[in-house]
């Protein structure tokens, strides 16, 4: 069994080690341009930690790290192509520094590529393997469409928010999970749950994310705290707080939200104000916890002892409690 | 054992059975919506038929063959973005129906049906189809990458160009084939036969395009001919009659490529008299017929009886045999 720095020496080792052809430079310079552009690396960490939760060396399931990795940033890639954002991790994004067209083809190279790390899984798991993996990149894609269409419809419901997080975000998480669990030889109802924990976990962090966008520490933030408010971002604090809100404040969010001209700081304050009056913050906190204590749950079901679980738990713990 | 027309209904039968989810409408209409536009279905027939050549029921591969099929799509969505496209098969592209975020993303989820068609195989064979059909992918995105990249070159050699069809175009009928013959469990050489046969032939038809592009009859073709000159695409006939061309051909030839103004009819007569005086169609003809034999002399090293042969090969020679 491997530590947690252990573990993600072996990542960092096997991502150096991803090779791809010389040429066409265009197609395949973009992916090692975007994977090295760090990150933390969580997903493909999860699919480790989850094969030695289940008695089994992280070894075996680095080649399902890799596709997780490698299909990650895929969609980071074709994301941004979608949201015309300039900048990933500060630097400037594969369109921008090439093309769309080269971001979409290396980003579907990428797709193939995530597919060849996974055909080296061991055959007698391929096709459960393949099974979890296209359900999970089928749920991603959904998720982003959905996304995309959230942005301009004003009828959205807290329940279509968060599936539409959980299928953006929450569902690699759990699929990580399950590919290191099914490597590993777990029963399936231990697959199963370790799925369900990896998803609730990814809305519960999806959540602190809407929460520490407007209320977190602005000297330790790493972006504009208030951004989504700015952006008029369909999060759950402005859903919430549409949802609670007297017809005074509702007009009041209303006006800021269709403001084309305005003050940042100003449209920051007031929203906030709205949001603290209307209890959002605790709100929010609230469901957060609701969806981590489901987590949780699931967790405790798992058929291997509580200190098998400790890296999984010390790590979404961390994870959890960053305040910025 | 079925004919032709038996298995192209096998396929009609098995594509219209793939069903998608009902939402999000954005992402699973475009799939649908551009497989329903029709097309010849070669390359799932080519699955079809390779398995029954092998001696096993075509419908042991109707999975691998709709996988083929599905990816053919995604790769017109994508390429229809990347080359600014309004039309397909005289119907509006995906990306002008709806938009570029759309067509990029419904593209991406075919991938993953795809990959799902590809995961119900049989089991036994599917390492190697997995193996066959990411090799395919991949060199079709590599092919989409160079012929994007000959556009802004003028130093494109015969060479490079033949390379660049054989990814783009042929891998994809080999490696039909190829999934066809794998799980009807032919030998490791008949398989390897059968992808190179495929490969040869998709060259042989790529150059034929070319060459028909120019000299098909107006009244049959289904577009204009002469479009690619007008276009100053680099097709086998451009690059050769480049390399042939003495002085006093070659400037007219550049002068024209130049030209940001000019009459069609005027360019398309001028440059086909060069191709003319140049022997340029024979020249394109011969090697056309080198791959077609080349591909001939593969399918006869295929240790099953003539007779079996007999299927694939009135397919093939009825697709080189159009004259328009």
């Amino acid at each position: 069994m491997h530590n947690t720095v252990e573990l993600q020496q072996i990542l960092e080792t096997a991502i150096q080690n991803l090779k791809y052809p010389e040429s066409p430079k265009q197609l395949y310079e973009p992916i090692t341009y975007i994977i090295n552009l760090g990150g933390k690396r969580i997903r493909p960490l999860l699919v480790l930690m989850a094969t030695e939760l289940f008695g089994e060396d992280a070894n075996k399931s680095i080649h399902a790290a890799m596709a997780v990795e490698v299909f990650h940033n895929f969609t980071l890639v074709h994301d941004d192509i979608m949201d015309n954002a300039p900048l990933r991790r500060g630097q400037a994004t594969v369109h921008e520094k090439w093309s769309t067209n080269v971001a979409i083809l290396s980003g579907d190279v990428m797709m193939v590529e995530a597919n060849k790390n996974l055909a080296k899984v061991n055959p007698i798991f391929l096709k459960d393997v393949l099974d979890t993996f296209n359900a999970t990149a089928q749920g991603v894609c959904e998720g982003q469409t959905l996304d995309m269409e959230f942005e301009t419809r004003d009828d959205v419901t807290i329940e279509e928010y968060i599936n539409m997080i959980r299928l953006k975000t929450a569902v690699l998480l759990g699929g990580a999970l399950k590919l290191g669990a099914i490597i590993a030889n777990a029963s399936k109802q231990d697959a199963d749950l370790i799925y369900n924990f990896g998803e609730n976990i990814g809305i519960a962090f999806q959540l602190q994310d809407d929460i520490l966008d407007v209320y977190a520490d602005p000297d330790k933030f790493g972006k504009q705290v208030g951004g989504d408010i700015i952006a008029n971002k369909k999060t759950f604090l402005l859903l919430k707080a549409l949802e609670l809100a007297d017809n005074n404040n509702s007009n009041t969010l209303q006006d800021w939200i269709s403001k084309e001209n305005f003050d940042s700081r100003e449209k920051i304050e007031a929203v906030t104000n709205i949001y603290n009056s209307l209890d959002i913050p605790n709100v929010a906190k609230q469901a957060m916890e609701g969806y981590l204590s489901k987590a949780l749950s699931y967790m405790e079901q798992i058929s291997v002892a509580d200190k098998q679980k400790e890296a999984i738990m010390s790590l979404t713990m961390s994870l959890m409690a960053r305040q910025y």
